[in-house]
Order: C-alpha cells, then sequence, then structure tokens
C-alpha cells in the first residue's frame, strides 16, 4: 500500500465522514425498490442499498432502513404495521424513475404518481409490485432487528416472478436484465456485460501455491 | 409483464433452485474478502457476497456464512474464537485470486498461499489483511445472529484504510478501484463506468407526477 491514503478512524470523524467512506468502499450494492401498502390503503415505494440476501433455507433477505429525524420512514412504518413488502429489481431503464421516488418526500406522497411507474396486484400479499420491474420479490416480515438508529428489515420472499424478457435456459440473464448497482455519492452502476470465472474444485492441482 | 417467465414458489422447488434464483435476482453483490487468523495462528481468506453496510452509527457490517456440512466455515470459526476480521475489498486485479481463494479447501489450508496473495499486519487487530487489496476496513464482531443454517456476523469497522492510489479529492474513486460485483453462477460484474443520477430535492417541481 502505498502512502498514507485515506484513513478511516471513527473516533476522529463525523458521522458524515464515516457514512461517505462506508458507501464508497462497499460497492456495488445491490437496490432494493421497496414498494409498500399503508395502513389507509396508499401506496409507497422507495429504494434501499442496504440490502441483500441472507440465507435461502428459508429464502431472507435483509434491508437497513434509518429512522429519518427519529420517525421511521413511510417503508419501514408500512412494514411494521401490515408485515408485507415487495422488492422490486431495478434495471437500467428505471434508473431515473427509482432515483427520483428517493427523494425525500412528505410521508403523504405517492412516489407512484411522483414517478409515473404503475402500482399492480402482487400474487400473495397486498403491497403492491412496480409493473414496470422486469424481476420482484413478495416478502413476508420474519423478524425486524435495531442497530441504533437503523432497523434491520429481515423478510422471507414467499413468492416471486422474473420477466420471460430477462430469462435465458430457465435462470435470470443479467445480459438482459440490466441490474443497477449503487455507488458513494451519485454514483450508479450498471451490469452490462458479465466475467465468468469458475470457482477451483479442492481437488484441483494447487498452481498458484507457493509451497 | 410479459408471459409466465420464471415463477419462484419455495413450496415447489428444490433448496438448488431457491439459492439459484436469490443469486440471480439480487446483484449486483458486494463481495467481503475476509482474512481471519486462527487460534493456531494460521491465517485464512475467503469470499463472502452477502454482504453489506448496516449502519453508519455505530459503523456496522453484516456477512451471511453458512454452516458448510453442519460445520462452522473456517472464517466463521475464526471470527468466533478471535472475535476480530479484516474485509478486504476486491478489485478486477485481484479476482482470479479471490475465486481461487473462494474453492472448497480443507480447513488446514492456507488460502494466501493457494492464491499466492500476502498477509500483512492490520492496525488494530491481529487478523491479517491482504497486502495487495487497496481498500480494507478492520473489524471487531459485534453480534452473531442465527437464521437456520446461517450465521450473520455483524462487525464493527474500527479502522480502515484507502491506498491513495484509489483515492480522488479525497474520497475513494470507483473509477480508480474497479470493485467486483457477484453475480449468480460464476459471473461477476467490473465497475469500470460510474452513472450519476442525483436526487431530487423535495422542493423540486414534480415533472414526473402524473397529478
Amino acid at each position: 500500500m502505498s502512502g498514507p491514503g485515506l484513513i478511516f478512524d471513527p473516533s476522529r470523524m463525523t458521522a458524515r465522514e464515516i457514512y461517505r467512506f462506508m458507501i464508497d468502499a462497499i460497492v456495488p450494492r445491490p437496490i432494493a425498490f421497496v414498494s409498500t401498502r399503508g395502513p389507509g390503503g396508499g401506496f409507497n415505494v422507495a429504494p434501499f442499498s442496504y440490502f441483500n440476501a441472507i440465507t435461502s433455507e428459508p429464502p431472507l433477505i435483509g434491508i437497513s432502513i434509518n429512522r429519518r429525524k427519529g420517525q421511521p420512514k413511510d417503508t419501514l412504518r408500512n412494514i411494521e404495521d401490515t408485515g408485507e413488502f415487495v422488492v422490486n429489481v431495478v434495471p437500467e431503464s428505471l434508473l431515473a424513475q427509482m432515483v427520483r421516488a428517493s427523494g425525500d418526500w412528505p410521508a403523504d406522497a405517492d412516489e407512484f404518481e411522483l414517478t409515473g411507474l404503475t402500482p399492480a396486484p402482487a400474487e400473495t400479499v397486498r403491497a403492491p409490485r412496480v409493473a414496470e420491474a422486469p424481476v420482484h420479490l413478495e416478502c413476508r416480515l420474519h423478524r425486524l432487528i435495531e442497530f441504533g438508529s437503523t432497523t434491520l428489515v429481515v423478510g422471507e420472499i414467499v413468492h416471486a416472478r422474473a420477466d420471460e424478457r430477462v430469462v435465458t435456459g430457465g435462470r435470470i440473464d443479467p445480459e438482459k436484465l440490466r441490474p443497477v448497482g449503487r455507488l458513494g455519492g451519485d454514483g450508479y452502476a450498471i451490469v452490462h456485460e458479465v466475467v465468468h470465472q469458475a470457482r477451483p474444485r479442492a481437488d484441483a492441482p494447487p498452481e498458484g501455491s507457493r509451497t
């Protein structure tokens, strides 16, 4: 490692500096574009990138949602109230609308209206899905875990679908899906090319060994 | 959504089919190339892609580690034993070595030797860092949370560094870092181009509104 570079020492950094280092270093992050239904029947959709799979037995995912100014975001409040949500996958074609939905809109704003996206009924939950998203995961709340001002929402995927336009040979094809990954600042990465690198088998000769 | 496409119904799918759908749908995933020290002093390094930030107050990250055939992976056992680990960021130049380290090697294998990577001392923990990685996060175990056969390792970043070769204007520069994201199967995505899309402000005119 050449020179000092950037040093991350939480004891000498502001909350904003810590946040910036983390969003720049942990990349590219998958995006959960989460649609929910409020207790009054209104819809909400917002993106989150502290998101990933946790395990496939059972099929669990985790999404971190920060409480904004001490109040839970609409998405979190709706998940707490209804126990249901849909994770919509964001392809390149929905990037601008997804970012627009991420604005700091008032609680009663309908991000479907603000973005021109279409709410469509899901199969197994009452939360809507985003009709334009080529892949969506219908989830039921499994568990909420608090970490400081953040809630980790753990959801179980109870049903999902991938549009046939993004499927090749029975699997979702990343070169057709062209998913968006989140970087730091206002940066995004579009996956449009796949590099294949096969895992070695334990009985393969260790040609990289120094012994 | 055109045609039936791929339907995900866990009640009618094998564990392998569920796993495949999830790793194809939740993309691109950031990679934690985790280096640890065993109780006997030996080193271990292995990649995990069910990984993300959880919150920046305090700076917490989560990594899911599956128990292999009922036994904890070396990485998890070392974290449980020592309470420490280092997350190394994987740039394009380390892709082949990272994938090699992901092989199903025996517990006593030293992946540093198998890959030709160099263990270097960390600043604040006894676990080694990967000298060739341009960014590394030194972590102390915060909490372990069990989900079926998987353990979610929650770590607090106590120190980190980014090499000056990947820094521009005081921030990590993704076009210099060229991080690797994980896709399904044996697929990876290299971030080499950044798309910028600014978040709207709440007082901006809702030009996308349908109302």
